[in-house]
């Protein structure tokens, strides 16, 4: 596409800002929530919502096609031809639970606009960035013509671990084959500064149980006769980090890639200090694995979380209850050549090592994903940061991120493809969080970027 | 009484099982549970049954009086006159919560008869002691004359703690006074050993708070940067005890009195070893403070433990949150000569030692009441205990109990009485727990046994 379509193409995206504002409304205000068995409903809706989006773009073969869980919405483009790169466009249309609801100051499925942000769960994470490709898009095709070949997959799964992705992708290895993919989920440094980001660790996720007496018992007429299973559970996780702040399950650091000290310099001149961390998550102090920057530790280290504890008597007021059973939710982030397999054995080798006769155990697999790297010198990426540079004016920078996007991993392992990963969101859009937020002056940059980044693929 | 009106009144007790048996099912399936804001209807309705019953009694002076929280029962028979002694009989009609209610093999508040035992919330715990006081008296003075003179004081916040009964007892001394009181709210040993129990621990219960950052952040892009409150939730609390088994707050178990060799002496001739406790509970195994057998442990020394722990995502399924803050419901049990005010400075003096500056917290007090030590000389222990003897053909044994009665302490210091502690419940009643029951050939015994009691007095 010349120059001068290009121009014509942001020309329209500026001119279409209303429109594309209450699309996104539309589109957050349903309830897409994977984790709950009855939100069923608001996934269908939004597959469909993406499905009709498709077919209204002029996208071909416009497909919903089902998983052993919620379906994957396909549509594409194939008009370029043979010659010209196919893109496969991923995006996920599911949202993280809307709870805590009390929270929240505008409900969190009816968008609502407070100054320059647009408040509503799924937002930031990840509608305005699935519409933002769409919206790319539409611009170009209803401008000019599109000089890249396009392959969109939107999947409902990624808030829960994406499970039935992986094998959606082995066996539709024809549909999806593609150069690369593009990845837009992850976030921005901050407003001012376009980010691309190389580097996402990956996950396993746990559920732990203990079991100690029979029932539930009185805490007055058995006090002091049997581990309490939440104590045992206490002493348990807490011996899961050392006085370092490292995590001690056996080998958990062995395969970890050590940083060279060519990539901490270049991640010490990122404007991302541990100040910036203090002030977005507001803790009275930070903490963390001694010997690493804060930036280092959320990219480029594994870390251990307890994401969930419920045991007992939790409700108002007072009950002398000694509990039968304790349960916490634990999650690792994982960094190369970590494997969620592995650190699913050591967690149980843990277990084996340290949990006391007094109590049963039992760990329960959740979710796991590999981390991944994606080589920095590929063409595409080089198109991908002169598309941010023209649109922000300055050069992007390149980062780790600590959240994990299971389908980069499934790409990579059934396609054989790179992702390239960026996004549009901002640190403070309080992802998975109450009152998630998409900063609208971003999103619209976001539109423009794209735009910009098809265009110059078509050229390359 | 002369023996013959003791017989008769003991074949009244045989004579009316069948009727004492329908006003039992009819008190327990009244839901008066203190701890439900949303149960309060329960609690009036049980607290009219009551007022009902005494009133059908006989009873003078019968009246439901108000407290900030939940209504007190009284009614009185002074006819035996002042040569004789009065006596106070405590009871409580409120019961614990029921939940979990999918454990319960038939509905907590429909009583079901099941073999030899009464199924129903608060069967035992102490609906089925509190109609056995009134059933003894009904023996009585139906088939004859009351040589004692009686006051009954039923509360309805016993599960809580009885924060209003101190207040009541101390603007109440003159309605409430007596030469000693009859609290029935204790437990057998085993069905065939009777039991008083002249130790009883106190309680001191607390809500602990732990806080860190601004809200719940994605454990992906803040995990390894703050220090996760339920990490130090359990860091915190897997600190309380040592590797011995004994709990750490500073000066913890300055004020215990030791236990005398002649007292372990007695305790070790009870019929309750540590095997009895692994049945009881149905632990892998027992656990507790090292150098005292499980007995000594529940009744003679203090305890701490986790009640409840509440943080994050606790739902089905997974949620990569780092929670913003975490709880945990803790109590200690008290012996001889802790003191709940101590022991809430300590837990606090605790967290300040050892709290890291990564967090906030907070100690919320929820209840306290001291322990008490019963003289076991006193001539009404020993009317009680020819009572038992009769009823069972053995010997009574005297116990120090776990459990914690805060209406025992009040008494001491509002009206300086001493309490005699008994009860007809069986350690496998399930007490605080799913499918609480009441042993029905028990309780007819404890009828027998009160009626004893109380002739026997009126002969002292």
């Amino acid at each position: 596409m010349p120059e001068s379509n290009l121009s014509t193409a942001l020309e329209y995206c500026q001119q279409n800002r209303g429109r594309f504002l209450e699309e996104l409304k539309s589109l957050i205000s349903i309830p897409s929530i994977s984790t709950d068995p009855n939100a069923r409903p608001g996934i269908q809706r939004a597959a469909q919502w993406l499905a009709d989006h498709l077919e209204h773009l002029g996208m071909k073969n416009v497909q919903i096609l089902p998983t052993p869980g919620h379906p994957v919405v396909y549509g594409e483009s194939l008009d370029a031809g043979p010659g010209k790169p196919i893109i496969l466009i991923y995006g996920h249309y599911d949202v993280q639970p809307a709870e805590p609801l009390d929270l929240w100051h505008s409900p969190a499925f009816e968008p609502e606009l407070r100054g320059d942000n647009l408040y509503g769960r799924g937002a930031s994470d990840m509608k305005g960035q699935v519409l933002a490709t769409l919206k790319a898009v539409e611009s170009i095709t209803k401008t000019g013509s599109l000089n890249i070949n396009l392959k969109f997959l939107f999947e409902g799964e990624e808030e829960i671990g994406s499970p039935n992705l992986g094998p959606f992708i082995a066996v539709n290895t024809e549909l999806l084959a593609c150069d690369f993919a593009l990845n837009p989920d992850a976030a921005m440094i901050a407003a001012d500064i376009p980010t691309i980001t190389y580097g996402l660790r990956g996950l396993a996720y746990f559920e732990l149980r203990i079991s100690g007496p029979r029932q539930d018992l009185h805490s007055g007429l058995y006090g002091g006769v049997v581990h309490n299973p939440a104590q045992a559970l206490c002493e348990l996780l807490s011996g899961m980090h050392d006085a370092q702040g490292r995590v001690t399950l056996p080998s958990f650091y062995d395969s970890v890639q050590p940083l060279s000290e060519e990539e901490r310099d270049e991640l010490r001149r990122l404007p991302i200090d541990d100040q910036y961390y203090l002030e977005q998550c507001g803790a009275p102090q930070l903490s963390g694995e001694a010997g690493f920057s804060a930036l280092e530790r959320v990219g480029a280290r594994p870390t251990l979380e307890i994401n969930g504890l419920l045991s007992g008597f939790t409700s108002e007021g007072i009950k002398t209850v000694l509990p039968a059973k304790a349960m916490a939710k634990i999650s690792m982030r994982l960094v190369p050549d970590q494997d969620p397999t592995e650190v699913h054995q050591q967690l149980v080798r843990y277990m084996e090592m340290n949990a006391p006769s007094t109590v049963t155990w039992e760990v329960i697999k959740m979710a796991g994903s590999p981390p991944s790297i994606t080589d920095r010198q590929m063409p595409a990426m080089e198109a991908l940061s002169q598309a941010l540079q023209e649109t922000w004016g300055k050069k992007p920078v390149y980062k780790r991120e600590g959240g994990s996007i299971p389908v980069v991993a499934q790409l990579s392992e059934f396609l054989g493809v790179d992702s390239i990963i960026t996004g549009f969101g901002l640190p403070d859009d309080n992802l998975h969080a109450p009152n998630e937020k998409l900063n609208l002056p971003n999103f619209f940059r976001s539109v423009e970027a794209l735009t910009r980044f098809f265009c110059i693929l078509g050229e390359q």
